[in-house]
């Protein structure tokens, strides 16, 4: 899968710039769009949605997501090839997502850049990320691989069900965001990551199952493959917050701690709440909560996180759900040299140290 | 048609309560959303998304499209009842952008209240909004009317085409509002607002061919006809400011000229800057773009756009495009008396005072 990562990257860029230009014109907007009834003012529409999408493209990502789309239909014994504009669907939904994630959250930085509402103004940013759940539907109506009426319909059904579901977790977890008191369960976590994280992921899946006109047993597989291995993913990255931070504390001059100073609800943090001493917890919810956060406050979580075991908690929880994700590919009739890869995969989203 | 919006009234906010209940349970969201796989906080997501709609959606508003589609339904003799719960379509979907816009706008007020940001957090309303986006798509696997794959296919194209061109029309008013230099054609003018209103009127037209299998035709006619519809309405909302504003100017502790405190590139302001002597179209340029402006400034402005006869102008430019919405309708075989309704409400959205 990391080879896959590296051979999949171009051809996956060759597709996003055919469904986004870098340059465009008044033509490339009429094939883009449809051709204008009136006239459009083409310079506009270039500051407003190509320049934004494409320096926050241009910053990399691993495009794991539409990779993992081709490894799947590779499994199943069809050629990835025919189906890679598919593949560009989940990515762009991701990018659209995390433009729009950075303005709710106040981000200020993406990808080692400023985030792109500080780079090009809010206005700007959030509509050319909404763009972005629009523009990828656009791979369905052209049909590559010429799917059937029903395969498109199926496609269009699985892309509403799944972006409905990453909005109530995307709202849940700024709602848990902006509450003093934080009283969530292990399993509530879950399902809000499920949702907010691992629909982008189940999109792959699913998609990789329809285009090639699977069971629903496969798609199934596939989903819940997908979904376990993005919540396996996003903990991956909150252990790597907390890791990364405890290597720096007390290095002059450096940041640290930015998941604490956000006040995210990792399950970490969730852990640690429910472990802590009624005083720890206290001091805990109100750092979590607080505007501002000092460099010692930072230090105090992360010795409460360490106190109460929470990365190995976090860790022993990321193992389970990629267990469960390998799980769930050994129910369904795969080439075995790739399935050997995405089950490397699961391991690598807990294991990697960036 | 305007009996037609008080006798629509009530049925259509029933679909809307279908859609999206005012109170929800673990029982409901899993009948709206799928089940969860760990557990839903099904306070958070009434929080996140059920209160901030709601509050928006008790609030008012036309629903003019909504009752659109149901009355273009009728005109091709089918009956408006079976096809009720894609009435919603265009109405939440316009709840999501409305939500959206006045976080890009910063607006201050919607409806004669707060807006949704300031009285939720911008976090909240953004997802909420967002959320609106795709909320409303899942009629459309619910199949009422029973239509065929390949009518349900042709409206998640349909809508697919509209909302990629609604985010071109606002990210081209949203680059011309950042610029301190205004240099916009009327065509270009057209352009943007059939983009950015139009395909929302263009959706409620479009669905009613659709769901009644009609002919390319009548779909075609159905979107122009909504098209230049409600381009027509979004120049009275901009008369109607400027007339408000020439009524109010220089009465106490009364607020007017919003559009123009917004720096709006309306229709009048682009036809006054292309009208007005040099000097002034200089002051006017600095004065639409100034992040404070003063009353008598406001003033200034409405002078100058009564000098350059922008009111007659745009009046004029309404009416043109509503005879041109008459004119397609012409082009179909419909209902007579739906049609005549259909004409006059093309006279009203001009001719209203509020």
């Amino acid at each position: 899968m990391r080879d896959a990562l590296t051979e999949w990257r171009e051809p996956i860029d060759r597709e996003i710039e055919q469904l986004l230009p870098r340059t465009i014109t008044e033509e490339t907007l009429a094939d883009l769009f449809g051709p204008p009834r009136y006239e459009y003012d083409t310079e506009a529409i270039a500051q407003a949605l190509f320049e934004p999408v494409w320096d926050l493209l241009d910053r990399g990502g691993k495009r794991w997501r539409p990779v993992l789309f081709l490894e799947l239909v590779d499994a199943l014994g069809e050629d990835p090839e025919q189906y890679l504009p598919y593949a560009t669907i989940p990515e762009i939904l991701h990018t659209g997502t995390i433009i729009v994630d950075d303005v709710e959250d106040d981000a200020t930085l993406r990808r080692g850049e400023e985030a792109i509402h500080l780079r090009y103004g809010t206005d700007i940013a959030l509509n050319a990320g909404n763009a972005l759940y629009f523009v990828p539907l656009k791979v369905i109506s052209a049909n590559p691989g010429d799917l059937d009426p029903s395969q498109q319909l199926g496609i269009y059904e699985m892309l509403t069900f799944e972006l409905n579901r990453t909005h109530l977790g995307q709202g849940t977890d700024i709602v848990w965001h902006n509450e003093s008191e934080i009283d969530i369960t292990e399993a509530q976590y879950l399902e809000m990551s499920a949702c907010k994280t691992g629909c982008l992921g189940r999109i792959a899946g699913r998609l990789a199952a329809l285009v090639t006109d699977s069971s629903d047993a496969v798609e199934d597989a596939f989903a819940a493959y997908a979904e376990s291995l993005s919540i396996a993913f996003q903990i991956g990255d909150d252990v790597l917050d907390v890791k990364h931070s405890l290597d720096q504390a007390g290095e002059f001059g450096k940041a640290f701690g930015n998941d604490i100073r956000e006040g995210k609800r990792t399950l970490l943090v969730i852990h640690a709440l429910k472990k802590a001493d009624p005083a720890d917890r206290d001091r805990l919810e109100s750092i979590l909560t607080a505007e501002e956060v000092t460099d010692e406050e930072i230090e105090f979580v992360l010795s409460i996180l360490q106190e109460t075991d929470s990365v190995e908690f976090a860790l022993e929880t990321a193992e389970r759900l990629a267990a469960d994700a390998r799980s769930q590919l050994g129910e369904v009739d795969i080439d075995p040299e790739v399935q050997a890869e995405l089950e490397d995969f699961t391991r690598y989203v807990i294991e990697r140290d960036r």
